[in-house]
């Protein structure tokens, strides 16, 4: 091996080590499940080696084929495009009851459904998601341990590196990959624990803070977001209801919480494309009142937009605010990665669809109904959209009615 | 492409097509569960898009590597070898309740578990079939669709086919499993029908024989097999509880019945290596009394066989006996592959562990009790092993004590 070689196998193995050790933080005696594209086989390789190193019991591994995925909506008949096994779901939520933990590796080629009738794939979508609703739950509720991760795919370095030669976009993908997850040739652990102190520390000044409600002003923004009673901001990792300590996205830079559901009025403009599962959506905007979306458009993808807020009610209603400061990593990498995980820690986003319960007091014991009560939305989806950028100005309301700046020009104005 | 390249594609899909509308006979709106090695991927893909455009409703894939399944047992702790998940088990049942499919590419890698601890793997292997009987049931009492056939893996190819240039390999192996399942260039599902009946008339032949026992005679080999009563020969496909018919095994050659649990007396010579599952036994002789092996020696592998005969009481009584000739198509092809599915249509065979209920009058309806009451064997496992050759010469007893010829120098006597 070159040096140049070596050096890339041990970011590998550190970076494997991470995500089992930090990421979803498996304990002795968990099953885990991998979800991995194909094309990353030998990194779930090294995944699976550092999981029962780390004394999994069992690891299942799916492995996922873009082909085989879209095969489905080529050959397949209409009436099948509503359906989802029962018994795929029902396995989900018995692997959650059993305390599994499950690592994913997330990365969709954007234009992976191209020529596909978009209702096909979002009545699919809606159909899992109705079949998956009891396992969800363990996820929403932070019930188990769950990690999503990012890792090359060929179509999916070929859209973000477009501009450099193809033969070099694959590792240069991984470069930047080990980059946003702080592998640095150093110790990476110890370059989370560092992260993660930072983003908790901010969570506490902003629960502090206890803001009323958000009003952010950007070109093709004016949207004032009223917060829930009893908010809580989380950011960078958290322990689950097992008490182990997860980060569930890496790489992660946002604080977030939680939207009262009907407080949203005015509109909003998203600021990158976004991925919804192999179908892109550019240049939305998207007007609320009262918390609902009453009016949309988007320069491409305006169907799949469509489809998205027919998917039930709560997809029409916000589920997330989250802050990330303009000049953070990988804002700076100044890249689209056309992918949300990533692109959601570049950028301020919002997400419509479900709300995480954990981020209102008292919220993981409370059914659905008494969540809807309490202000908290409750879908079958859940979606981030970015609307970050450098001209963005947010203002924070505090209880007594004072406007203090929260962001100005995309940063922290504090 | 080339004319070689457009054949060898035809060929690949005209296969693809056979396994789907012949092998499991998918069924507009069921569920099929496609099991293959990673490596067979691109065949798959054909595989999926078949069940698709033949109605399937939903098709899991599951691909495996060879790696990740070694690694467990490189990595693993080894208080979890006895471990099977659960929820895996019960979503296997839940699958075959909601009566899914189950086309399975079965080529274990001969060599996989060398250096590895082999009573990990039986323990494992044993702790799978624990948590897997409700779905067994459904498999043995032939009330679901499943096929199991074959496709190249780079591992597979260079131990069966050694002699040759080594980039030929994975190519010969095709054009082998293209013409052992019929795939010719003509019209394989008519070649099938044709096969199938000439499978089906044996079989009918020998239900007339309703032979009492047989007797086998070779080098190494003197062994009486008594035949339970109302015994069934099966061959070719069969049509399961759903009214489906299926051929379970491509390639298959066999005619195969029940043996009486108690029954088995004399010793017998395995003529070809067996692969556990990745573990190799060679050269086997084994002695049974009153149907229970007593006694066994291997000049390889024996402590395979030791963990074998271990998993239970069932595991040391046989559950089929089948008949096929020494001049068969794939025995004519006069090579070892170090794979069951394939050596079994060579040669006559025997298998210890549970027999099928199919194979005895009222079967299917039996508990497990009621079997072993009427002498068909029970048990988590099932192993065929190859005892025939050019030199096996078998008798048919009679009911009424005749003795007459069925198979001499290694084909039917009549």
């Amino acid at each position: 091996m070159s040096s140049f070689e070596q050096s890339f196998a041990k970011s590998l193995e550190q970076y494997a080590e991470l995500v089992v050790r930090v990421g979803v933080n498996i304990q002795k005696g968990q099953d885990l499940l991998v979800t991995a594209p194909v094309e990353t086989l030998e990194f779930t390789r090294l995944v699976v080696e550092k999981a029962y190193a780390a004394g999994a019991n069992y690891v299942q591994v799916d492995l996922e084929d873009d082909t085989i995925t879209r095969s489905r909506f080529e050959h397949g008949s209409d009436d099948s495009f509503d359906y989802y096994p029962a018994w795929k779901g029902d396995m989900m939520e018995r692997f959650a009851e059993a305390g599994g933990a499950t690592l994913t590796i997330k990365v969709p080629d954007p234009d992976l459904y191209n020529g596909i009738e978009a209702t096909k794939v979002s009545r699919a979508t809606k159909a899992a998601a109705e079949a998956r609703k009891g396992y969800a739950k363990y996820t929403r509720n932070h019930e188990i341990s769950w990690c999503l991760i990012k890792a090359p795919t060929k179509a999916w370095a070929n859209k973000v590196f477009a501009d450099i030669p193809e033969e070099d976009r694959i590792r240069v993908m991984w470069d930047t990959i080990f980059k946003m997850n702080r592998v640095d040739g150093g110790d990476a652990v110890q370059n989370w624990k560092e992260h993660l102190e930072t983003l908790n520390k901010m969570s506490e000044l902003l629960n502090q803070k206890n803001y009323k409600s958000l009003h952010y002003r950007a070109p093709g923004t004016d949207l004032k977001i009223e917060l829930v009673n009893n908010h809580i901001w989380g950011g960078g990792g958290s322990e689950n209801k097992q008490g182990v300590y997860t980060v569930a996205n890496m790489p992660t830079e946002e604080v977030f919480t939680m939207p009262k559901r009907s407080g949203v009025n005015g509109y909003v403009s998203s600021t990158m494309p976004l991925n919804l599962n192999g179908q892109l959506v550019d240049q939305m905007r998207i007007t609320f009142k009262d918390g609902q979306v009453v009016a949309y458009t988007a320069a491409s993808g305006e169907e799949h937009l469509k489809n998205l807020f027919s998917t039930d009610e709560g997809a029409r209603y916000l589920g997330e605010v989250a802050l990330v400061p303009h000049h953070s990593p990988i804002s700076n990498l100044n890249r689209i990665f056309y992918n949300t995980g990533i692109d959601e820690n570049a950028s301020c986003h919002l997400a419509v669809g479900s709300a995480y319960p954990f981020n209102m007091k008292d919220g993981t014991t409370m059914s659905n109904e008494e969540l809807l009560k309490h202000e908290c939305n409750v879908s079958l989806t859940h979606v981030d959209f970015m609307i970050g950028s450098a001209e963005l100005d947010i203002d924070g309301e505090l209880q007594d009615g004072t406007i203090e700046p929260l962001f100005r020009k995309g940063n922290w104005a504090f």
